[in-house]
């Protein structure tokens, strides 16, 4: 009989959540484990088996679950390996999806990085169903994303393919970026980029603005986003200027693979308008001709407290009984 | 009986260059047919399918042909038609395939824009036999790809993805592009980028040159070449800028698709070191450390004169029998 559940872990620098998922994308038991307490992988590996074996547990054991999909930075689908991610408690390359297995009688498990996980998500459970071809991209505190062409997410020759919050937007005077280069899309695009964007206005402008009755150093992107929502000038301006410089990398991304659509995803997508909008309008601006108003962009249709989970554990769909 | 041929036809602006074509990658007969002084689509066809017939005649007939492949500028391969192709003198949208088919028997005709011919080329008989995800890069009087992920060509949901020389390369002051807009990848690292480049260098700079002995007007990338083969310091440089201008925008397209290999073909590409090592150390520069080493950069490995309708032919070995 086919296995009717498969389980779903989202691995952040912070926390762990993961969650019992069956065929139609609910989400019946779920649980987290502490990532960034354990300095010791086994001991954080540990941790999180007993987690998911209460789970697994209560849906009637490890014969009910098909497969167990991962969502991690820098995970390579290739390897089901963790390899040299910076914002993890475990340095050099982690084989996390093989410790994961043995500590749970052999379930397959499938690693990927956390932005493919969404976008597997989103084509199994949300705005993607039916498509072929899309982009997804999440802006949080970095810009991920994860590109699905013919049906299959692009993994590349190496397992690391789709880094687009790393192509280069500003090849003069760009911003430093945490991958230790300058100008990438990550450095303005993300929630870390528009307080970044914030903090220059504030400082190389003179007009009022609500942002300046916070203390600079701790402003963060809900702050912009609250003071757009009160018509702020300048903090509208900011979200203008953050949906002008992705509208023009998106415009590139469409050259290349000339997807139907491109979708949005995580704490930045929910400035609704106030980034949609200016995206739109830069997209028109920059797009080829033989592509213009042919690529739709969207918001992602899964609601974002389940949705990691949901897209790590549609990957434990894909894996192969033993 | 399996059919032992395929027939290539790589349609360019002035000329049209066909071949039937060997499952070794042989041409064992070619012919051509002029493309520009037809105005009448269906004055061209009728060229285009009697020196074909000639061909087809030569190995046994109809029977022995399983396909035919075609290269042209704007071919969508969903629909068969060539759409509004710049250099082309017919307007509009073109049913190529169906006319070619019609002409012919009823053999089916698969068509392409010319560098994703160039890719399918490469993959069937030269440097990227054995690749499963490549990027061809056509470095002539445009710039053109041809983008293979998991062994397919990159279609996009439209046909048209793949249009790589037009990523922006500048975002201010870019050059003016034929596409439209400005600051295209293709501006700069065309054989007609090449030439601007010198004609500003001419122009801005006041140190000698060989080429100050031309016609700037009139100076063609052929001309740089054969001053940098001279040890011209200034032509030289022209090499320099263009190849690092490729060499950033390849670390861009590494971060999309992490390919194995990025394949240069195209009349520029004879430049061979000249631009190959400041493309080099550009991408080594600027590529996101996990790619880091990681992409091999190759010269197509396809006889240029033949390589046109080779990559047009092995389509043909694509399509299916009716």
């Amino acid at each position: 009989m086919e296995k009717p559940y498969v389980v779903g872990i989202d691995i952040g620098g912070t926390n762990t959540v993961f969650g019992v998922v069956d065929a139609r994308g609910t989400i019946l038991y779920s649980g987290s484990a502490k990532t960034g307490k354990h300095a010791d992988v086994n001991n954080y590996v540990d941790e999180l088996a007993n987690g998911l074996e209460g789970v697994i547990r209560r849906v009637g054991g490890h014969d009910k679950i098909k497969g167990i999909g991962v969502g991690a930075p820098n995970g390579n689908y290739f390897t089901g390996c963790i390899e040299f991610a910076p914002n993890l408690p475990w340095k050099g390359t982690i084989p996390l999806a093989q410790l994961i297995s043995e500590k749970l009688n052999g379930i397959p498990v499938t690693l990927t990085n956390d932005a493919n996980a969404a976008a597997i998500g989103e084509m199994t459970y949300g705005a993607a169903r039916g498509m072929k071809d899309f982009i997804m991209i999440t802006l949080g505190t970095g810009v991920g994303s994860g590109i699905v062409i013919g049906g299959n997410l692009v993994y590349g020759h190496d397992g690391f393919a789709g880094e687009l919050g790393h192509v280069i937007t500003r090849r003069h005077n760009g911003r430093k970026c945490g991958c230790g280069r300058e100008g990438c899309l990550e450095a303005y695009a993300s929630a870390t980029g528009v307080a970044r964007t914030a903090r220059e206005y504030l400082e190389i402008r003179t007009d009022e603005s609500l942002l300046r009755n916070l203390n600079p150093d701790e402003i963060a992107s809900k702050d912009v986003y609250d003071a757009a929502m009160k018509n702020d000038k300048l903090a509208i301006e900011i979200f203008e200027a953050t949906g002008t410089m992705l509208g023009e990398a998106f415009a590139d991304f469409i050259a290349f693979s000339s997807p139907e659509a491109i979708i949005l995803f995580g704490g930045l997508a929910k400035a609704g308008d106030l980034i949609m909008k200016p995206i739109k309008e830069s997209l028109d601006q920059n797009v080829l001709k033989v592509f213009a108003g042919k690529t739709k962009l969207l918001f992602s249709q899964l609601k974002e407290s389940d949705a990691a989970v949901l897209g790590a554990s549609a990957l434990g769909w894909e894996t192969k009984e033993i």
